[in-house]
């Protein structure tokens, strides 16, 4: 029998297959209509001409490298059934670890406690902070990500809840009725929402408001989800407690707008960037491709938002 | 039956009776020899001088309200068989969060990160941390505090090892055959020994070396433990990865110390400063006397060390 045909498009996942390639027919560049008839995999990086896409009769998974896919119409997949895979929640761990350092790092006063103790100074000048045991901690989404700050929380004997469009019933972890009844339960509010279009700005002034004086909120997934000048204001006016930010409406964010902002802790979109993201992402596309061959449920399908 | 008699040398105590008071007669001040007779425990601060002791014949529980007892001779109290508790681990939940604080402030470079993006800078000049998940943690000393430390690096998916000089059968964690052999093991070394005379030193130059030029030391326990020379000199020759510290071998510390050591990030001893905690360690008291008098085995008595 001859081994499946995958066409790769990307070049670097071309160069890198022997990490990927489990005895595949590999094809790149230009592909000839007699090799286009037997493509059923596309491996790609986060965009994928639909003419590509049409001239392959019998392609079943493009398998994408990249967690974001702006540049793949998701919707003439679906007219045609192909499923899609990402690198969705590969470095879920990585990201929900930042959360918790942004929270901590918030919570605990880190880069003023550091200042302080580097400029002579001592904890007589700084404010006891509050115990973070039994403060009530909300996630919204919870999907990998989501999940893993949950885990992460509970160690930390918070009380747990979440918000997301679908209920999941095997979860441990209560789930609100609603983004704002999630707010307004919680001290902390952490966003762990999918970076879906559908969810933009769902962090809005009521929600804001629902948080409250006493509440933080901490961002790790796209800065879209929040109205960042509700945000900024919120802060401003004492009605949210404190913001910890990994991600912003605009990147890089421009500095001046949180130059008289108090209570912020900022962090340049690394929650997910580590040295070993790469490969883990590369791992994740393997195990999609070889899932497909083996007739297994793929590990990171795009699912249609609820 | 009159009520159980309860001296109290504390004034803040003797003022703050109402929270902890039982409905016990309580004595303040001078005691007469008829009354000396009757007194079955005494309630204090961190000190408590041997003539008052020796002047209570049935004295059977010294209920210290602090952690330190420095001003209490314990082997006094040893030769007499009268117990001493005190506020140990109350607030050991408040630690082990603050040692996660400054165990993710390093190792995702919160300071640096919070100052990039006020200078208008982005990622693109920090380097890619990598990823925590993995990284095996050593706790030195596994009482309440290391163990609840433990339990916030498990949630982190990193395996975690201790090792304390005596064996504890009911944990889940694997003991280490001794202090040296987890250093060697660990990526990330937490110490959160007992702070005790006989610990003094215990994290020395040999210690340092098998955490290594990839390891980071954590403390928040005292800085005595530590030999802080060798410490500044291995961080200085790059032996040793990092160290993230919340308490030092003199208080307040030096600034000048620490300004030209790379790979730090210092806090002034707050790793228990937080609004709870004095609520917290007068619960803790009334709790033990309680439990004497009722016959139930103390909360927080101070144990012989092994």
């Amino acid at each position: 029998m001859e081994p499946p045909v995958v066409l790769v498009t990307s070049p670097m996942l071309a160069a890198r297959q022997a990490d990927w390639n489990l005895g595949y027919r590999l094809v790149t560049g230009d592909v000839t209509p007699e090799v286009a008839e037997r493509v059923e995999v596309v491996v790609s990086g986060d965009s994928l001409s639909n003419a590509l896409i049409d001239s392959l009769p019998r392609l079943k998974l493009v398998a994408c490298f990249s967690t974001g896919y702006t540049g793949i119409d998701l919707a003439h997949l679906r007219r045609r059934a192909i499923a899609l895979t990402t690198a969705a929640g590969v470095n879920a761990h990585d990201v929900a670890d930042h959360a918790m350092a942004l929270l901590l790092g918030w919570w605990h006063g880190i880069p003023s406690a550091d200042r302080q103790v580097r400029s002579g100074g001592w904890r007589d000048t700084l404010p006891p902070r509050s115990s973070l045991r039994g403060r009530r901690a909300g996630v919204v989404g919870l999907g990998r990500i989501g999940h893993a700050i949950a885990q992460r929380l509970h160690s930390h004997e918070m009380p747990v809840r979440w918000w997301g469009p679908r209920d999941k019933p095997d979860v441990e972890w209560k789930r609100a009725e609603s983004l704002l009844a999630l707010a307004e339960w919680s001290d902390i509010l952490i966003v762990a929402s999918r970076a879906d279009p559908q969810n933009a700005g769902q962090i809005d002034a009521a929600v804001l408001r629902a948080l409250g004086a006493g509440g933080v909120l901490v961002n790790v997934s796209r800065g879209f989800l929040v109205d960042e000048g509700a945000l900024i204001g919120a802060l401003r006016d004492g009605l949210l407690g404190g913001a910890a930010l990994d991600v912003f409406a605009a990147e890089p964010t421009d500095a001046t707008l949180w130059s008289d902002v108090p209570n912020t802790l900022l962090s340049p979109h690394i929650a997910g960037f580590t040295r070993e993201a790469g490969a883990d992402m590369i791992a994740q596309l393997r195990e999609n491709v070889r899932r497909y061959f083996a007739g297994e449920p793929l590990l990171t399908p795009v699912e249609d938002a609820a």
